[in-house]
């Protein structure tokens, strides 16, 4: 594939975590929403509910993880993308790490929480991570779901 | 309560996570286990199941963290002490940040895949870590199970 090519196709999944974070939007959640994609299917899509589970481990990242590897019937996602629409946090880089997801695609990052300032290392040491995708979308979602709270 | 007392109190309640890691043991998982103590109360028990589940988000303390916020009917579990055999993952430490834990009790480090290594500032700032309770006991679990399965 051209990066042009890669480029399209990650706009394309990061559109149906989009639709994810729009579910958790309408649900009263922070809005975030995950797939993951293994040899081009959506083998998981998850988002986030630690509201309504009343669990602060119900990310969409975490939920996406386990729902695949059950698909899978593997607990390593070695052939798999995970799209996130935010950067994801200590927690869930901590997971993607004993997963092995090889490529992580996000939106958005997120400075207050996101794993690169607490645990930048967190990942896999091969894996590979691509941010900026559809960015603006998957921000004011964000940003509209706070305004919305205030 | 007196250094004296607390130290106890702590060794008995590691000897309860102590019996959820040798359930692992018995079960072919790595050996780690994990209780949730509110008020003096043990308010959830936990062992590492990713084997069993298929599941590397099963470690036991993650499982402890969502039982007790079960046990407790919200996700913050501020007045809780962790007990866990082993120094926690990042992900782990990840999820003790979010549920703001104030105080975290281990019984040996990890350094390979310890969250001090990754992500020593992954729990909640406020939050206080005692190490080294039980420790052999906690270390020799392990030790048997590696050796085990060479």
């Amino acid at each position: 594939m051209t990066t042009e090519e890669i480029r399209k196709e990650d706009e394309n999944f990061m559109r149906k975590a989009l639709i994810e974070a729009q579910k958790a939007f309408e649900e009263g959640e922070i809005p975030i929403g995950a797939i993951i994609v293994c040899k081009g299917r959506i083998i998981s899509r998850a988002h986030n509910l630690t509201e309504t589970l009343n669990d602060v481990t119900a990310h969409a990242e975490m939920q996406a993880i386990t729902a695949a590897a059950n698909t899978l019937g593997g607990k390593y996602l070695k052939d798999c993308t995970l799209y996130v629409t935010i950067e994801p946090c200590t927690m869930c880089a901590g997971a993607i790490g004993w997963a092995q997801i090889p490529r992580i695609v996000y939106g958005a990052s997120e400075e207050k929480r996101g794993y690169r300032k607490y645990a930048p290392q967190a990942m896999h040491p091969k894996s590979s991570t691509t941010c900026g995708i559809l960015e603006d979308e998957c921000k004011e979602l964000m940003q509209r779901f706070f305004q919305h709270r205030r």
